[in-house]
């Protein structure tokens, strides 16, 4: 079964400047934080826009919100769609906003045709995917997962000591629906690439096939703080220069596995950051990635080994701890081949290709057939205000969802 | 002209150990900002001390206290001593104070003894010489020499915004008299060294004949923050990658330039400081300095190089403001010689040495026949609570000022 039903581009475009207001920065991004103010804001827009359509929104207890559809056997499990509405602190209009925006463009569109799926529909606006604000990100679709109690996330507390559990009843939205332990049919999540492949290639969609594995290290390198101008340079621990030479070690760690390995080091703070005083240690944050769980073994160790060796080298000691562990993650096949069919089907440029960044959909795969959808955006920039996607792309990554959950529901009988 | 008079080594150090409880930190340092709380306790302190030995007390517009014994003839430039009772945010016990009370002991054994100088004598207590709470550094001794106007040192202003004249009114701090423009007829501070070479060469004094010259600099390096995960290496505009080259750029230029250049970083505050973000602007400040101007020259010039090549590197963008300026100083020989007889006299271990650390002497050495003398502070280690000297080295010291103050007054006369 084949439709042609298309989505209203100019609408869905309409949704996203419109909420793009709900913390709004002057430089055209938005700070839109986890249960923030601007959060209840954007989400009372999205309730809204949902029970206009005739949707019912159930609220679970960490702050997933879900509006359904229920087509034409509500009892069968649904057909899921979304993404999140929050941002970083100097976020874009688009990461995870799309998702959530172009989901309920498909519905609309579906209602204005008259189109009822086989199975229930259901739009999702995940709780703090960016963790921008409660750390770890993801966190509330891991909670519905199982890769977090629900405890566990509510207790997650903000650099004010504010935890999620009090930050959701500040909104409002702390809902009363018990945290996952339900069947889903599938799980469609269109987002932007976040990164610059699609555009570089000219390709109009990316045929999501999975997430790379990512660790998150905290190092802690220790030396002795010193006066700057009175100690000789062979008598120092300067604890920033072995930070220098991690570095630049982690950097060919990842081009040693290149094209595929991506490694960071996102923050870095010095101690007691003093123009006049050698620092005395320093405490950052690596990032090493690599769609391939081995491989990331690989460069962990030898990241390890580095850490050891410039340690010794500049006379400092230095720590390493794991984070956060997230192995790769392979996505449904057949649902894969939905949207593969469906960027044919539209005559769209598409592509293959394994998500840089952590999303939603890394976590329901774990529970329930998953898969993506990328649309580029300009540079690959993303976390920060100048992230921009296109009314084409935009409006061409909601056809694909659009025609890939009918794929989906068709097989059910739809 | 040669006296026996002796300081009693006790008694300074009960001065040093009671003072240290104004801005006392649990590690055993001292937290005692310009023009705090804290420096209100311990400059009444001082005050109550100098008038209880009827010392005379006067401060200036910018909050120098200066407390006189008119000696023999009044009508006289006085020979100064001194150096300041502030302390970094986590600084020792040392550092400055060591200058002030040994002052203090000196007049208090001369008038133990009924001792009476040829010239009149003063005890100085510059204002805000770490420059931690109102940069640059040596605010108030500079104003003194006429680096700056005493309208620029009260108009600067804390993080807070509070401004020193503001600051300085708050602990009734802010004195009547007009600052410097007036004649003095020599400067001798005592200071622990701020590095190690004393200490790792057993000597008990340094003769200080200079301060080497010193340059800072503000760098900002701007790339393009990123998604970590999503941006492949070659596509990255790592601004924080481009600071570590920076890094080990300077450690390299200054041991190009061994044994007596030092290089550092001492600040580096990466944005927008996220686990996930490649790192798209870092700013920093470097400190390189010489006891050679020539020299500082060549290094700058390298260092200057070495921004744009690591900048043309990484695809970045990089500016260097020169942030201050410290020329060489040489002290006055005459007095250089008066601390080298005192050490001699003492039969005290002493090298000649530059200063690594600017102080206080280099602004005084502009306008007037300066010198300093140093003993060693364990493992040079200062900015930092554990900033140590010892009994015996703060005794020798002060025991060093008096016979160098004593050597210096019998040349008028005494």
């Amino acid at each position: 079964m084949q439709t042609n039903l298309k989505i209203d581009a100019a609408r869905l475009w309409g949704t996203l400047m419109e909420t793009a207001r709900f913390g709004a920065l002057p430089g055209g991004g938005i700070k839109r934080l986890a249960a923030s103010a601007e959060d209840k804001l954007v989400r009372d827009w999205f309730a809204t826009a949902c029970t206009d359509l005739g949707l019912t929104i159930s609220i679970d207890a960490v702050g997933n919100m879900f509006a359904r559809r229920a087509g034409k056997n509500p009892e069968l499990p649904p057909i899921m769609m979304g993404s999140h509405l929050d941002t970083q602190p100097t976020g874009g209009k688009f990461d995870g906003i799309l998702g959530v925006l172009a989901a309920l463009e498909v519905v609309r569109t579906l209602i204005q045709a008259g189109f009822e799926t086989y199975a229930p529909l259901e739009i999702v606006n995940w709780t703090n995917e960016e963790g921008a604000r409660f750390s770890p990100a993801m966190l509330a679709s891991g909670a519905f997962a199982g890769v977090f109690t629900p405890a566990q996330a509510l207790s997650t507390a903000d650099r004010d000591g504010t935890t999620l559990d009090e930050a959701l009843q500040a909104i409002d939205y702390k809902g009363i629906i018990p945290v996952g332990g339900r069947k889903i049919h599938a799980y469609f999540e269109l987002h932007i690439e976040q990164g610059p492949i699609l555009e570089a290639e000219a390709h109009a969609i990316g045929i999501v096939t999975g997430v790379q594995a990512m660790r998150w290290y905290d190092v802690v390198i220790t030396g002795q703080s010193a006066h700057t101008g009175a100690t000789p340079m062979h008598l120092r621990k300067d604890a920033l220069v072995g930070a220098a030479a991690l570095a630049l070690a982690i950097q060919a760690i990842a081009k040693a596995h290149a094209p595929l390995a991506v490694g960071s080091i996102g923050t870095l703070d010095v101690h007691p950051a003093s123009r006049n005083t050698v620092p005395g240690e320093v405490v950052l944050s690596v990032d090493l990635r690599h769609r391939d769980d081995a491989i990331l073994d690989v460069m962990e160790a030898q990241f390890k080994v580095q850490i050891h060796e410039i340690a010794e080298k500049y006379g400092l000691t230095a720590t390493c701890a794991l984070f956060w562990n997230s192995p790769a993650v392979r996505f449904d096949p057949v649902l894969i081949d939905d949207v593969r069919q469906a960027a044919a089907k539209g005559g769209y440029s598409a592509r293959e290709i394994v998500s840089g960044a952590g999303h939603d959909a890394a976590y329901i795969a774990r529970i329930a057939p998953s898969t993506m959808i990328f649309v580029p955006c300009a540079g690959g920039i993303s976390h920060n205000e100048a992230e921009s996607a296109s009314f084409d792309d935009c409006a061409t990554g909601a056809q694909v969802l659009l025609d890939a959950v009918l794929a989906c529901d068709a097989r059910r009988g739809g």
